[in-house]
């Protein structure tokens, strides 16, 4: 659709707001969750917000939120961290949606109990689990299971949480009206199909592992091959089984990815001793994830085995497919259909905030295409066009609605 | 044989001496080349000559050399780096041998041309290659080759000398009479056979290459596995590969150890999109090492190919097969038949830096068996006696011959 000049500048705007924290000399970003990068990116947030005339909030796990009104709200939010080597529209974008409702709400003078939000540590980069700020004051995530996870510099999520004053116990949020996400895509079909907008059915489930390898860690220059407890070459072998895993069940659109490797004592002259791998299985299909993970059981006993390495394997995260609210669905699609934008009805691959919210109140979340699918990449791009569409197919909608 | 309480006791001092620099919580020792835990082992070393009344110098590329006699001499040396967690007996045990001649040249009153030396960062481990002290003196490594190389922590080998005062170019080493080194075997063959003293036929020649791979860092949830480009997977293949043309090679003594590997970004929620391995090819056949390198390049072109993933091969070292010295071995068996010592003729499948001297002197190495063979790691142990009797073996040589 067409957007005014004042949108396509303001959009402008804060984009090149949130543009510098984190930046990395090669391009794209670095804002870990907890960081001061990301601190930075909720002062601004918070900046933008007063700009509009809203009232700024921090909760007890460092999560941000500006209203216009108070007492009950829809809430839109997402999220401003990103993943290491990141891109600068995965969470930002809706948080950047959020702001243009605002300012569009208060420019028509309407009275909309809209509150916006950022999300802290929505990544799962920097403690190896997801959605920790949206998830600690949901229920979603209990603060104890996670309280000695390291963060990528080693230090506990826990002396973290106590240096900032924060709770792992906060007070839960107020459930809201109802919860919206714009997100990009993070995929490519919106690209390839030429859709405005997404409109997400459901999200997917996933379970993540960590497995440690031990073999032993000999001199590799006196060491015969047949003498030898490869820890490396044992991982090998359970990354690619773990890749043909993930084909066997993409027909579920499940997906098998070894993300992390830790070799030791990773140098040239020494057979690693001691490796660990990090694994994420997803699909919107539980009973998928269910065959992975007894498949990835069968394949540690037997690789290690026969190499005589010995293995431990732990699911740190274990998260079903979330269905979204069917009601908000039809109500967005209306609003696209008002507006002239084409839309499709599509599930999510990624994990979102989004995803804590149904056991609380209606939710529902808009795509928006990013160029040939790039994302979690400096690559990543979405036009200012594109987050312009779905903030108004979501404001079409809260006018209409609330 | 029989050693006597003062040597053992000698022996033991010479250890605790050594004991401390680099130790770890866990066991074992890190003491990087021109790191402060290498350069503590060089001050003790030091001191622990001049108590047995020697002259200590130290050369432009930091080595040390300790001797009670001036004019051409017979220089027994080894090193006192370490792998990183490796053990107390690597090259350490030749610097303690050749402390023990020294003090029994001078309880004897015997005025052997007896010199004895510590080369500076052998291992590997720091700089991704080996022997730079004793290959620096000798010409056998180009400190211009060297200087841009990063040590683990990322500072090039260039600021580090500059900042010690060091040379890139430093004075060659005057041609010794002959050189001599004791060494920990570090593989399992005098654990097994029994014998007291290996003697060293040949070391391996070895040849090692850098890879890089580089997929795209897409979103491991929103990316079908039919459109990933991982590099991980492709690093796991070709690791596979390695181990399976290492087998094949291993009738002609031969070895192939993918001992490093980095991965980028190296997080949960991202597939793995830049890749780098270390790959360490040994054997005393240089034809063998010849086969494999061919092979390697065939592995990468087909598997990246294949998989879509852009990748570089660099090789880092060449160094070829190095053959000692027949009049040396010789002698070295008599004296070992001479003491009552069972001895037998190896070649060494690691490299030391003993292969730096050949164009220079007559080479000869003495190994020592170690425990179940096990080096470069923490439980690396040689017992007192058996550093005892390499030492003895070498001194009655010396005795006879000097």
């Amino acid at each position: 659709m067409h957007h005014s000049e004042t949108d396509l500048k303001y959009c402008q705007h804060l984009h090149e707001k949130f543009y510098g924290p984190g930046s990395l000399p090669g391009g794209g970003v670095t804002r870990l969750g907890y960081s001061k990068a990301e601190d930075e990116m909720h002062r601004r947030f918070a900046e933008l917000a007063e700009e509009l005339g809203a009232a700024v909030q921090t909760d007890e796990a460092g999560n941000t939120f500006a209203s216009c009104r108070s007492g009950p709200h829809v809430l839109m939010a997402s999220h401003l961290d990103s993943v290491v080597e990141g891109g600068r529209y995965d969470g930002v974008a809706g948080v950047i949606a959020g702001l243009l409702c605002l300012k569009w709400a208060g420019d028509d003078g309407l009275q909309l109990p809209l509150q916006i939000g950022a999300f802290r540590s929505e990544e799962s980069s920097n403690f190896g689990i997801c959605t920790i700020g949206s998830g600690l004051v949901t229920g979603k995530v209990s603060g104890d299971d996670i309280a000695d996870y390291p963060s990528q510099d080693g230090v506990a999520f826990r002396d973290i949480f106590s240096e900032r004053g924060y709770s792992l116990h906060p007070a839960r949020i107020e459930a809201p009206l109802a919860f919206l996400e714009l997100h990009i895509e993070q995929g490519k079909v919106l690209d390839e199909t030429g859709d405005a907008v997404g409109i997400v059915t459901d999200i997917t489930g996933f379970r993540r592992y960590l497995v440690e390898l031990r073999g032993s860690a000999d001199h590799s220059g006196a060491t015969p091959m047949g003498m030898r407890q490869d820890a490396l070459c044992a991982a090998a072998e359970i990354i690619l089984a773990m890749e043909k895993l993930g084909q066997a069940e993409s027909v579920h659109h499940s997906v098998s990815t070894v993300g992390i490797i830790h070799n030791a004592p990773n140098v040239l002259n020494v057979i690693p001793g001691h490796v660990r791998l990090g694994i994420d299985n997803r699909s919107t299909d539980d009973e998928s994830l269910d065959r992975m993970q007894a498949r990835l059981q069968d394949i540690l006993a037997e690789v290690c085995s026969r190499r005589a390495v010995e293995y431990t394997s732990e699911k740190i995260t274990h998260f079903l497919p979330v269905k979204l609210d069917q009601g908000l669905e039809d109500g967005l699609a209306a609003a696209a259909e008002k507006l002239g934008l084409s839309y499709r009805r599509m599930p999510s691959g990624a994990g979102h905030d989004a995803m804590c919210f149904p056991p609380l109140c209606p939710t529902a979340m808009v795509f928006v295409p990013c160029n040939r699918g790039i994302s979690h990449n400096p690559l990543e791009y979405t036009s200012p066009e594109s987050i312009l569409d779905g903030a108004r197919v979501i404001y079409q909608y809260l006018k209409e609605n609330f």
